[in-house]
């Protein structure tokens, strides 16, 4: 039984603008995290984020595809899946500009570490969480 | 007897501008703290800095004042004094464009605070440093 | 007849926190624009923001004074009123900590300048808007 | 014949830390861009970058495998190399903590745009710098 999409939508803001008049390609990697946290919060886990848990997902690898400019002015609408690999989380996102043209698409990768950034085991709620999400088929 | 002037000078990043085409005003007070690192590491007392002291300076007032952009290409010329004022701290700065330009001048103000972020008693360290430090008349 | 008080709410984001554990000072400068933005979508008149305006009120001066530290997890509700001075226009912000503990305040004058970044006639829209916005005798 | 190895040092700024005390993953996407902007300054073609001439390189992909954290008060060192691949370029970078520990290894896709955002042919002066540059069979 699989959640529902999940998508989270937020303005961009002026200060993620850059000298070309596009959204910096950094800050699309930051989008992805705005998503991660709202998922969290919607999931009901978001206590289990660094720097609440002494034990949190820590991000290994991070991957982004970039397509069509974000602007000032614009909408972000960010989906998002996330899929257990192991002790591991994958997450991945496509990004729309104004809910209709894909803008960026990318994923990151996440490992349990505890306070001292050694890998151990993931929280509990977060892989009870993580045994009802997959990836779909079609994406994006 | 008075330490000598300081300055601390950086190229800016393309990823500090903006759609405009020139550096968003929030990085100057970024700038101005590259600044106060450089400082506190010039005068041998960098682990006073947060998160490496007990008791650190935080920022409690923050004004700037902005009188030419600054580009990506430019290199931005920071001059700072510090000044004791009791438990408090004052420094004060003038980015330069290029190092001829004034480009903006700005304050910062700081007091000693614990883990708690309680006020407290400043760390010693910077208090001899401060000592030795004053604001000169004619400025900038 | 005054407009209505304005307030914009956002949750902080991870990436917005520094070593500390608490928002970075600089970022509640990028605050204050997000709150402004908002205003101008409310009041409808975004688009006299840059980059979509030939004339664009430019930021002079910003002041902050901070009270209490934003925390991930925290929403920053943010007030913010509207004075015209002339030629130019002063914006005045409140930081509430999830809604109810002052966590900072500032300021922010503006002027209207033109693509070639000289002071110039301010875009006659936002001069109709601010015309119906005054600060209030009690603040914060 | 080779081009010397590129690398480009900076200190880790306090404001690029997260509440994990750690410099924040998305800020490593920005160390690549400053180690780009140094090697195209220091091969004497930095009129190539945005904004500043009609044709530049848009990035279009980027990676980063994260190794070990970097915090405030460490230097990071960029090692750099470009290769050309047909009319796209790319660069893969290696982070290392304080000149010793691999901190994160990544890549960024370029290719050129016009002013319209529009798949042009490559700035003349790049492609001749880059015929001289290769990436190393070992690495990092």
């Amino acid at each position: 039984m699989a959640h529902k999409e999940f998508t989270y939508t937020r303005p961009i803001a002026y200060y993620e603008t850059d000298a070309m008049g596009v959204v910096h390609h950094s800050n699309f990697i930051r989008m992805f995290e705005d998503a991660r946290v709202a998922w969290l919060r919607e999931r009901g886990v978001a206590q289990t984020h660094a720097p609440y848990s002494d034990v949190v997902y820590a991000v290994v690898d991070a991957t982004c595809q970039y397509l069509k400019p974000l602007r000032f002015g614009d909408f972000a609408k960010v989906r998002m899946q996330a899929q257990g690999e192991g002790a591991k989380v994958r997450f991945r996102y496509a990004i729309y500009k104004n809910d209709s043209e894909l803008s960026c698409t990318g994923t990151t990768l996440h490992v349990a570490i505890d306070k001292n950034f050694r890998i151990t085991k993931p929280p509990t709620e977060l892989v009870s969480v993580l045994k009802e999400e997959h990836w779909t088929e079609i994406w994006p």
